[in-house]
């Protein structure tokens, strides 16, 4: 199959998945890249795979041979993508955790796919995003998880109501704080861990600490400021399980 | 003082700063906004206030009042800014150091600039970056820093040289590899300490790896890749004086 104009109807369907509303109605994204679209194909999330006219496909799967004007359009990149493959959000299934982050209110794509990444290295069975969060579909944020997007359980969720069902389960909650908080090396992780990053600007909402079992304060000697992934970073490192 | 025309010849002046090239010739760089303005000003780097007609100052250094055509042309931001600062290098004063960090070849201006803010958080004394790292002057680096850019020495040199300085003077050099590489929970810092880390794709370059004294491994569970910020993060937290 082979699609030359970009105002071909399939087309325009696929250029909507690049703003959330589209991706949100139709529980669809796109990617571009070779390694990104290998990953999504082993998690078998892999729908369509698109190809610039002319070039070889490195998988196995069939793909539509489309014109330039189409891979530009549909394209992140001002300079177009010889590869895009769409890809279909599955749904999550239920699963035995023991690791989870929670993200309240992160804005920057690039935070949030960041520490899905690190998440995913460090063995985390789940990411649980407050809706104000940045999109995790989003093409920088899938960009920053390098893969990582299709090998974590990631869902969208009310904290409040999300840490309740935690502590349920037995989990202890900690929050990150700079105020109110015990220095890092003097918390403990329990058999069941919860950790909760709050925004670049904020920190995490009131309503949301006040819910958390204990206050963790990364020790720091100057300038009292880390990016959101860094901490996250060290936390998810210190807390993860076998640690 | 006011000027209007963008062909202004102190104006052209300053555009060059926006490239690598214009900066390291006139060892001068651009910044933009109230909060990075006031830690430069702090650090005693700021030459030049421009300020965009019509608007107050907020600081009591004279500005140089500009048309909103000026503004646009110096500022990286599409929209414009109403507050860019001129500033000028400091030659870095020759220090104590206990903790250094080195930098070889890494790629992203947000990495290098995370990795500023982060060194500077823990108490870090110096940054090294070789010569191919970005530019720390790059208007996305100095956003990332946040304002550390003014409060942590930092210098580009070879980094085969520089580490052979620091094993003159008593440091032990760790390097983070996958391979050949001790977890880090068994690596301990020395008196003197410095970390090197190495490129997005390629890591540390071979001719830099062997002149380490030791190799440490970030222990992961899974899909083993983290970010060199996030990674920079977790080893600068762990090898802090005093932890």
């Amino acid at each position: 199959m082979e699609i030359i104009s970009a105002s071909n109807e399939r087309v325009k369907g696929w250029a909507r998945l690049q703003k959330k509303k589209g991706r949100d109605q139709r529980g669809e994204f796109l990617i571009e890249g070779e390694h990104l679209i290998e990953e999504a194909m082993r998690g078998g999330h892999v729908k369509e795979l698109l190809i610039l006219k002319g070039r070889q496909n490195p998988f196995a799967m069939e793909a539509i041979v489309c014109s330039e004007e189409v891979m530009r359009k549909l394209s992140s990149s001002v300079s177009g993508a010889w590869l895009i493959a769409v890809c279909a959000l599955k749904p999550s299934a239920p699963l035995p955790r023991r690791r989870v982050v929670l993200l309240d209110g992160v804005q920057d794509p690039g935070n949030v796919g960041t520490i899905l990444r690190t998440a995913c290295a460090f063995g985390y069975d789940q990411l649980i995003l407050s809706q104000d969060c940045a999109d995790v579909l989003n093409e920088k944020c899938i960009r920053s998880t390098q893969g990582a997007l299709f090998h974590l359980n990631w869902q969208r969720q009310d904290l409040c109501g999300a840490i309740a069902q935690l502590q349920e389960e037995g989990f202890t909650v900690i929050a990150t704080a700079l105020r109110q908080s015990r220095p890092l090396r003097e918390v403990s992780a329990g058999e069941k861990t919860a950790l909760v990053f709050g925004s670049e600007g904020q920190g995490i909402r009131p309503q949301v600490l006040s819910l958390c079992d204990q206050r963790a304060r990364i020790e720091m000697d100057h300038f009292e400021s880390l990016n959101v992934a860094v901490a996250a970073g060290i936390c998810l490192y210190r807390f993860r399980e076998g640690s």
